[in-house]
């Protein structure tokens, strides 16, 4: 399943339509966009690697066991999760060759063609280090010791990366229980890279976790507020939100298996965090307090100036071997059905025309774009639409996102792009597959005279640097 | 946000795809539809206009202040509907200079890039009122002063510009408790534009209406029969059909949460009825109560001939605030997933097969086109497919539609297109629109030799003309 | 509605995209597929035309009467059956006049103008009984005898047309009641060409069907096992399932209304069972006893290697009155909604991950497809996605499956094409077509530079021939 020897090219008109017209409007309207600097308003990077500053591992260690999305399709093919070096929580054998390792990728990177992962790791790949082979069970080795050379040098040292990349700014995700120790360490080093937290309450806002409890004691530890009564934990997340806030957060995040909001009256909200915290929540309860802990969000949002994200619809750890053998975010968590329009009635009646808050709804169920997200992003002043998320950043998901949103609630009920990943490197291929496809589309509307083209070319610069700066306060 | 004295240009290859081939087909398919006369089976014009024949109002009473699709967009950006004129419902203060209020729009109108509205906006300002500049900031005030011009000349009035858009028949909807009166002034006047009622009952037939007590004492009223027993109440719609068929109506039409139908016995239905006018009802057995009530209205149009018309899944007045302030209608009403295959079983059972009804449903949740509705409309014969709707009737939501209603229930199951607007100026954008849009999708499937191009010029004709006469029998 | 003389021609580049470049590689890739022989792994062919190879009848019995997707949309058009031939269950009058019926096919061949029927009927008359002229009323009679002539020719018996279709295997759908006897008859024959059973128990594992109790006595008889009781139940099902692979099944097949799945304790299951006998079980015992069911064949299917074919779904027989007067599969069933990530949980998390298992899951619901079902199977290591299916076999819902599916799952994750057809002579044209959609959607990611050509080649080899070898073992 591999050719020998064949080039890896990235063709400069790559994921632009065939169409002469349309391919010379997407060229013309992305040179417009590609150097504009790079805003990651949410994702997963390690701060450490900023901290530090320390060279990244060998090309297995970087690219292959931390990235599910490499994984998982190796994993759907038969191939023992083990064999890829993952980590088992009981400390189980698992494979230790990197070199090994990084052959059977090769060898199997053919499952990739078509995807999104196969396009932003050939992308990373050419760009960052440097490789102009296909990767293959043939070249493996070759390209291991090639990123591995390259990964020695300074200018591929994470910091000196972040520059090249130009990154504005990036945004991790961190726990209200997090001391942010790399970020102080980051501002105490006078390197002037922009990494910033977000703040995501999710560790102790879901009281159905079995380490919930374990959480609340941390949050008192740290806040020095006594968070076994609801008073005190609302209390110790305003505070640790302006801890976050302090520390240059713009934005709260807030993962969650549906976006079901409900109004409850102090004390019946003081009843569920009692309950929980004797033990004795039910997942119905659960499923309110997280409902509750939404409508707070809001509030404290409007109160404290930073951006809600709202991230629902993955049913997570799906696998529940996988779960307990190598623990979560391990590539099971599988999208949902997702009902926004009864859900989020409650938060969007009270605080969804309220000025001061922006409130960015994201969702894995495309059909609610047009359905439910693009009408209701279209009307409530507060509520922004998020970006094809996940799943869905991809070629064909993002142009799906555009055709089904623009029409009702146009581009500037949208947020433009994030891209929610762990991988730094692979950060620049990302942004540059967002950008090309926002381009094809302009090239579309400008085509078929939607459009004219000067206003394109406003729009490519607004879906790649405006519109993120302004709706993360960034 | 805006460019200068850019100019208003309606493109003639408009709305067709790039490729040379493709466009060339569509420009031929469009040349047969264009000018064929608008039928307009489905809308909300007030038959006041052409009652009365007035000059319309200045371009914001015209354009603006009753058009929520406009406002909606603006009011998701932050700027509120009394700065935009919209009138409060306890009379408060809103914004009285419609000069200010258009240069509000203005500025804002790109924010319609991409969108519907925006297309149709500018087909009107361009066909209908000779603008020929782009509408921005800087130019809304020249603007005005040129719409409010041609608004004061004869060729502008009502009746004048019906004959100019070529319209053949244009239905209003109404309700049952409605006299017709301008129905009956325009029949009266000896002009001979084709305006004809339908008949709506969702006033009367809705228990869960706050209002709908005083509706039934109005029906009783008007029909002379005591409606306040379910057998009254029947005689009494069925009557008030008799005079709608006598003013021109040839459909019904009904606004409905779901779709759901229920065979009711006599006693069942007359027990609900006395629950809803001694005020007992429960939302359960409103519910019921419309269910038994399409059933019912099923059965009266085999009887006396109007064709039916199902429009369900909205959720009407998401924004409680709104509809307290603003009253209904006002942009704030959400789609939400809809179940065709149980909820309709009743009904397709008792009636789907009978000759003598045209059942003609619509949805605005697109997932049930290709999974429910497609199948539904290519099996029962008396079941008919609307068109792409309400916030789908726009170029990409009329492409999805076409592409996944087709395959399995052809064109023929499909009924032509309908405006459904209140904006009468705008008719003849939205027609030309979906024309385009048919020519398109045909011209797709001749350049791919799905069918031949003969096939697609009756097609073209038949999906802008003969279908919908056929259907709602006109 | 019918053009006089018009010439059908099957366009050597039909359905391939009409942009010059997509085009000519749509074409590059379909020149290496379109001679690859035909695998069937799923179809409702009867075997019995194999192991008499009688001549088929006359055109309308061949190609009208038993093809529900032809008559269903004349039935929606308001046809009658009757007027059809298709016979009624009560003995009631029919038309025997089968020129007459195919003179009304004639004259309403129009209707199919843009599906795929359509497509598949105009290949079927020209490469199978080389029609060269449109089917209208016109030309019907002139066909009808074309037909009829070429029937009578010895090329154009059973046997003779599955070797010149080139087909490798067909396999059948089988009840483990079946004898089998036409599949023993034709390997008796002498006749080398591979026709194989496949095993699908819904008629003994869907406690609600009225025949089911008579059709355990059957399958106690048959398997010489007492199935009154669960165990013996069981165990005839393995017994029977030997057989078929004795007789060469490489697979099961399941249609369940939804894919719910769930673990039942040997007691529990014991307990539906016998309530089941007893004609006890309620309509949420059958759920569950399908649910367990699913559960004990993916069992079986890890012990005796067979592939197992899940196909959830529709709601079958909607029109009762079809089916009362019809009886069942007379284009009457209705694609639903369907959940598969809570439904399946249970199955996948106890088989999903063991090797031995080949779980095939199909869907009529697309809203699926990138939500749900690409996830799955990118995930679940036992897990493939069966191709889009039944109303989706289309040009435009073929291309949509790819579109939503091959980002998250890849191609590696699916199977192949199946006809699932019980029109013998339509299965060229099926295959055809799909392997000319496959060509254009790879086409598309060549042009847009997502894979390279060579990459192409060896992938539409793979989804035309050895994907569905390797999945379903044949």
């Amino acid at each position: 399943m591999t050719t020998k020897d064949a080039p890896l090219i990235l063709q400069k008109d790559r994921y632009f339509d065939a169409n002469t017209e349309k391919r010379k409007i997407s060229r013309h309207l992305y040179r417009l966009a590609k150097d504009l600097p790079l805003v990651c308003p949410h994702g997963h990077v390690d701060p450490k690697l900023f901290a530090e500053n320390s060279p990244f591992g060998d090309p297995t260690e970087l690219l292959v066991i931390p990235d599910h999305y490499l994984y998982r399709m190796l994993y759907s093919q038969g191939i023992p999760m083990e064999s890829l070096g993952v980590p088992r929580i009981d400390g189980g054998a698992t494979e230790t060759d990197h070199r090994k390792i990084w052959q059977i990728v090769g060898e199997n990177f053919y499952l990739f063609r078509g995807t999104p992962t196969g396009c932003w790791l050939k992308h990373e790949l050419h760009d960052v280090f440097g490789i102009r082979k296909r990767l293959t069970g043939d070249t493996a080795m070759e390209i291991y010791d090639q990123i591995s050379d390259a990964l020695a040098k300074p200018e591929n040292l994470p910091r000196a990366m972040f520059e090249r990349f130009n990154i504005e700014v990036l945004a991790t995700t961190d726990s209200p229980i997090d001391t942010l120790e790399h970020h102080q360490k980051i501002r105490g080093s006078g390197w002037n890279g922009r990494i910033i937290p977000s703040f995501r309450p999710d560790q102790v806002t879901d009281i159905a976790l079995p380490e919930w409890r374990k959480n609340i004691d941390n949050l008192s530890q740290i806040s020095g507020i006594d968070c076994t009564n609801y008073r005190g934990f609302i209390r110790a997340l305003e505070e640790r939100r302006q801890f976050f806030i302090e520390m240059g957060a713009t934005a709260t995040d807030h993962g969650v298996k549906t976006p079901f909001t409900i109004e409850l009256s102090a004390k019946e909200a003081t009843n569920l965090f009692e309950k929980a915290i004797s033990g004795r929540a039910t997942s119905e309860d659960a499923k309110a307090f997280t409902a509750q802990i939404l409508m707070e969000s809001a509030r404290m949002s409007i109160e404290d100036g930073l951006t809600m994200m709202l991230h629902p619809g993955a049913y997570r750890n799906h696998n529940e071997w996988v779960l307990k053998t190598f623990g979560r975010d391990k590539g099971c968590d599988i999208p949902m059905q997702t009902d926004y329009v009864e859900n989020m009635k409650p938060l969007l009646n009270k605080y969804g025309t309220n000025p001061k808050l922006t409130l960015i709804v994201f969702t894995l169920d495309e059909t609610s774009y047009a359905r439910e997200l693009a009408p209701l992003a279209g009307h409530y002043p507060a509520m922004k639409l998020g970006p094809a998320w996940w799943f869905h950043d991809s070629p064909e998901g993002m142009l799906r996102y555009r055709r089904m949103v623009t029409e009702t609630a146009g581009i500037y009920n949208t947020v433009g792009f994030n891209d929610d990943t762990r991988a730094f490197p692979s950060i620049p291929a990302r942004h540059d597959l967002a950008r090309r496809i926002d381009s094809r589309f302009l090239a579309d509307l400008v085509t078929e005279h939607v459009i004219d083209l000067d206003e394109a070319e406003e729009m490519i610069v607004d879906l790649s640097y405006n519109l993120v700066k302004k709706n993360y306060k960034l």
